[in-house]
C-alpha cells in the first residue's frame, strides 16, 4: 500500500502554473488520506486561479495514478489563510535609524548569500515609502494571486520579494499615506503573502523608528535584528536610536553591519576612508552583538544595484556575511 | 516729541537675556504708544522668563527715558502666540524620498549661504526619527522658554536652529512614536517655536513620503520645495516619488540639488564617478526645476559634519548654491 509520505513526495514536486514553485514550497497541502487503493488529498486553493486549481487537479491525479497500489484518486480543494500555511524558520529584521545606510543592500547581500547556501529565502521589503529591493533585483512582474492571498515576485535566483512597489501603477508613484495606513500596510503583508515554506525571510525596514519599524518588530515573530551603520559619527547616533528601540521592544540584536566602510583606489592601490575611521566596534559593542562585516563602496555593486542585477556580484564579501551571520544566529540561538 | 518709530528703534536694539538675540528679531513689541512726554511699550511675554521680563522692563524704562522728551515709561507685557509674533519671509522645505541622500547637508549649506549673505535664518529639523542638524552644528544646548512658547538654539554663526534631538535627554534616545505623535511635534514645533523676524526658514524633512512631509506641506506656509538626490538610479525613482508629491499636494519645486556627485582625489587628480553618471539634468527635468548645484563627497566636509563644524566649511560651493538658490527662488516668485 502507498504510504502518506510517498503521497506527498509526489505532490510536493508538483509545480504551480505561472508560480515557479512547486506544491512542496508553497506548503499547499492540507491533508492526505490513504485507504485502500484510494488516496484523498485536500490541497490548499490559497492565492490559486480556478484555471491553475484545474491544472493542478489534473496534474495531482495523473501523478498519483502513477503510483503503485493507488487506483482512486479525489483531489479537493480548501480555503486557507497565508498565515497558517507559512512556514519561515527565521524572521530577520534589518533595521538602522539612519536613511541612505545600506538597509536594503544588506538585506539584499545575505539573502543572496543564503540563497547560495540552499535556503528558500524571500525578502519583505517594508519600506512603503521608499521601497529599493525590486529594483536591485530587476524585477518588475505584478504579484500573482487574489483576495485569498498574494504571491512573492521570485528574482533570477529564486529569492521570494514582495514590496509595495510591485503594487503600484508606476515604480515612481508616491505613497502619501500617514502611519496608521502605513501600519496596516505591513502587517497586511504579514497576513496576505503566500510565503510557503521559507528558511528565512528577511524584512528590510525603512529609516527611523515610527510606524514602519514598530509595526515589523511588534506584530512579526522576528527572531532577530541585524543593525545597519555606516562611519560616521552622525550616523552611530542615529543608529544607537535604533538599538535603543529593538532593545526596548525586546528583540534580540545579532549583529551589526557597516557599510561604506572604504573605498578601494586601484590606481593607488590603497582604500580611503571617505566617511572618517570605522565605528563598527563600537557599534557592536553598543549592540552587545557581534560585527558581521564591513563593506566597502564599490562602485560595481552600485552599478549592478541600479542595473537590477545584484545577484551577479560576485564577491568574498557576501560569502562571509552569510557565513558571520549564520554564526550569529545559532550562538544566539544555543544561549536563549 | 519723540516718535514710534524712535522708540522702536531704541527698543529693538535691547538684547533678551540668554538668548543671544534682540527684542526686533524676536519681534516682541506688540504696541507703542507715545503720548506727550509719557511712552507706553507693550511687549510679548512669550518665551520669557520672569526675570527676563524685568530685566528687559529695567532696561527698557532707562533706554527709553534716555531719549529726548520722553519723562515717563510704562513697560507692559501681554501674553501672545509665537504664530502672531512669527514673521518668516520664506519657508523652504528640503526633501527626499530617499534616506541619507543628504537632505540635512543640503539644508545646512543653504542656510548658511543665506547667512553669509546677511539674512536671518533659522532651520527646523523636522526629522523627529533620525534628527541630525543639531550635530552637524554642534549644538547640544536645551532650548530655553516656557509653556507661552520655545526658542531655538543659536548656532555658533547666528542660525537659530529647533529639532527633537535638543529636547531629549540623550541624543541616541529613539523616538518610538506611531506616525500620528511625530505629525503632531510637527505641527506644534510650528506653533510653538518662537523664531521671530527671519528672512528663512529651512525645514529639513525626514526621508519618506508619509507624516512628517506631508504634515510640513499641508500645514506650513511653504514658499517651495527644495529635492536632494544623489546619481543612482535606485535613488532617482524614489526621489521622483517626493516630486510627484510634492506636485500632488500643490507646492512648487523650487530646484533640485545633486549630492554624492563625483568624488576628487588628489593624488591622481581625478574625478571619480562612485554612484555612476550624473541623473541632475534628469532629476531637474522631472521636476521641472533648475538644477541647483552638484555637490561631491568630500571626506573634509563629512569631517567637519561630524565634528559639529559644518559652518566652518570654505568652499565656493556653498556660495554658489546659495546664489542658485536665490536665483530660481526669484524667479518662481516672479512667475507666480
Amino acid at each position: 500500500m502507498v504510504t502518506d509520505e510517498q503521497v506527498r513526495e509526489s505532490l510536493n514536486q508538483i509545480l504551480v502554473p505561472g508560480v515557479r514553485r512547486n506544491i512542496g514550497a508553497l506548503n499547499l497541502i492540507r491533508e492526505t488520506e490513504t485507504s485502500d487503493q484510494t488516496v484523498k488529498v485536500t490541497l490548499a486553493s490559497t492565492a490559486l486561479s480556478t484555471g491553475a486549481q484545474d491544472w493542478i487537479k489534473t496534474k495531482a491525479e495523473k501523478v498519483l495514478k502513477g503510483l503503485s497500489g493507488v487506483n482512486e484518486v479525489e483531489v479537493e480543494f480548501v480555503a486557507a489563510e497565508p498565515t497558517e500555511m507559512n512556514e519561515i524558520g527565521h524572521i530577520i529584521a534589518v533595521m538602522s535609524g539612519k536613511g541612505g545606510v545600506g538597509k536594503s543592500l544588506v538585506s539584499s547581500l545575505i539573502a543572496i548569500a543564503l540563497k547560495r547556501r540552499g535556503y528558500e529565502v524571500g525578502i519583505l521589503d517594508a519600506d512603503i515609502t521608499g521601497p529599493s529591493i525590486p529594483k536591485m533585483f530587476g524585477v518588475t512582474d505584478r504579484p500573482g494571486g487574489n483576495e485569498s492571498g498574494i504571491l512573492p515576485v521570485l528574482s533570477r535566483s529564486g529569492i521570494g520579494i514582495m514590496s509595495i512597489n510591485l503594487l503600484l501603477q508606476r515604480e515612481d508613484d508616491a505613497v502619501i499615506w500617514r502611519g496608521p495606513l502605513i501600519g496596516k500596510a505591513i502587517t497586511q503583508f504579514g497576513e496576505s503573502v503566500l510565503w510557503g515554506k521559507l528558511g528565512f525571510l528577511i524584512v528590510d525596514l525603512p529609516p527611523g523608528t515610527a510606524d514602519a519599524p514598530l509595526t515589523v518588530l511588534q506584530s512579526f515573530h522576528v527572531s532577530g535584528v541585524i543593525i545597519v551603520s555606516t562611519p560616521q559619527d552622525l550616523t552611530t547616533m542615529i543608529v544607537k536610536k535604533a538599538v535603543n528601540m529593538a532593545k526596548n521592544v525586546g528583540k534580540p540584536i545579532l549583529g551589526v553591519v557597516e557599510n561604506m566602510s572604504y573605498l578601494y583606489v586601484a590606481e593607488i592601490d590603497k582604500k580611503i576612508e571617505l566617511f572618517g575611521r570605522s565605528r563598527g566596534a563600537e557599534m557592536a559593542e553598543a549592540s552587545q552583538a557581534p560585527l558581521l562585516g564591513q563593506l566597502p563602496i564599490d562602485p560595481a555593486l552600485a552599478r549592478l544595484c541600479d542595473e537590477g542585477n545584484i545577484e551577479s556580484y560576485n564577491n568574498d564579501i557576501v560569502d562571509s556575511l552569510g557565513e558571520a551571520f549564520l554564526k550569529a544566529l545559532s550562538a544566539k540561538s544555543g544561549s536563549d
